[in-house]
């Protein structure tokens, strides 16, 4: 099953996807935030396709991210090891961890915005993992219960403002439109091996990052394991696994985005996303 | 005014407090949220408070975080230059940023709890700024005008989570309990001057931390246009300026909460709040 949320004059909707079709479930289900992942959601949604009668929805739609309001966005810096490489940074001996701000989650087919003074804002295909449950101090056994789903997210990172703007990876990772997610939450159900995708990300037409997710430093219930033991991680939270070889940063020289630029990704199974690149106002 | 949220059997109510007397608002405002703020929500309790007929509370009250999920906690690290010293750090050039999970928040006389595995449970008063309305690209001119009120917060830290386990910083920031907040939103309209407020912190009886805001390294509208360069800032949202000297850490030896101990803080204006501490269970 496929949750998504798509736009239209009355303001954003839900629906979901089965077999490629789109059915809008706005009627029974006002939004995928905390609370509906927290009072089970995902199983009410199955019975309500199960009962069938859905509407199914004209193509096309115009996608939003497939979350409302995610209490956290919790990335996983450096997970991949030619990625750390590229970085010109050693691979971590723990998951190195930071947060978006929840405010730049955008839809997947909306704008990337350079913010004001930006010259290095960069790309970066990542296997975002949602969460189902509350979780807290969970063993690597238990991890993958809390998990709900998967999702293509693009964790959009200006490098000057991360890097050279005081130390906290923060401000390089949290302006407006730098989390372009989805189209869709893919469920838990559906995806056979999530440490076997393959994910992608193409500038302009030509590919510049293709990886797999076997290529993990940290797995899936390493990473969930290990931020249980600093936080609690709340219902429709988001934790993004890392990027693999191919950021901008990674060029010799560095490549940015600029406006007019046109990004493409996608993960095996999950869907594609693409986002043009403009100037802000 | 000041704004707080109490808990009873029936859940948390919201209140407002006028000369040190506290009245229930709950029949008129649900929740002091995101929401609340965006739709200009202190404006519209002024009007209910001069309406009168408002019931008093019978005292004492079990006071909550006065905010209801807001979106961020960001704070400014090192932003008193004794504290920079005490940390072994240099005073930065701009402010330093770093967030608080939204989890870590609770009541100002909740307990603070060691996280599992923790040795370096550590104390931060701080003044906290709370936005009234979203801000983006904001002038240090014109910073004031978005900040709704101000609050005591205890920005408690895990010093070995926060430095020396992967880099950045949000490890050792975000653990259950650690944003202890309150008990008031004071509005911005009772302070006369948050750059000459007096903040102090006891451990168990005896003063650690004694300081005034104007010793900030960045002030108040240096801060929220600086952060707003970088990012939303969305109503509700929670800045937290920094901490002056004091802390365990920079003891020598340093020194670190345990369970029994009592850690109770207060600003000028702001009211005061008492945290025990205890083992997580």
């Amino acid at each position: 099953m496929k949750l998504f949320r798509y736009k239209t004059e009355e303001g954003n909707k839900t629906g979901v996807s089965i077999n490629d079709a789109h059915y809008d479930v706005s009627s029974h289900i006002s939004e995928y935030d905390r609370d509906f992942f927290d009072a089970d959601g995902i199983a009410k949604l199955k019975e309500i396709v199960a009962n069938g009668g859905l509407s199914k929805l004209d193509e096309p739609l115009d996608f939003d991210a497939p979350l409302y309001r995610p209490e956290k966005i919790i990335c996983i810096g450096l997970n991949y090891s030619k990625h750390a490489a590229e970085s010109g940074m050693e691979p971590p001996k723990e998951p190195v961890v930071f947060f978006k701000s929840p405010s730049s989650l955008t839809g997947p087919f909306d704008n990337i915005i350079i913010p004001k003074n930006s010259t290095k804002t960069d790309w970066e295909v990542e296997l975002a993992v949602i969460i189902g449950k509350k979780a807290n101090y969970v063993s690597e056994e238990e991890a993958m219960d809390y998990v709900a789903g998967y999702a293509v997210h693009n964790d959009v990172s200006e490098r000057e403002f991360q890097l050279e703007r005081g130390g906290q990876w923060v401000k390089g990772k949290s302006c407006d439109s730098f989390a372009p997610l989805g189209p869709y939450l893919v469920t838990k159900d559906e995806v056979a091996d999530p440490h076997n995708l393959n994910l992608w990300l193409k500038l302009n037409g030509k590919k510049v990052q293709d990886g797999n997710t076997s290529d993990f430093i940290f797995n899936i219930p390493q990473v969930i394991s290990h931020l249980s033991q600093f936080m609690s991680l709340m219902p429709g939270d988001v934790i993004s696994t890392g990027t693999p070889e191919g950021v901008g940063l990674g060029f010799k020289p560095p490549v940015y985005l600029k406006p007019g630029d046109e990004v493409e990704l996608g993960i095996e199974g999950l869907g594609t996303a693409k986002q043009k690149v403009v100037a802000h106002s």
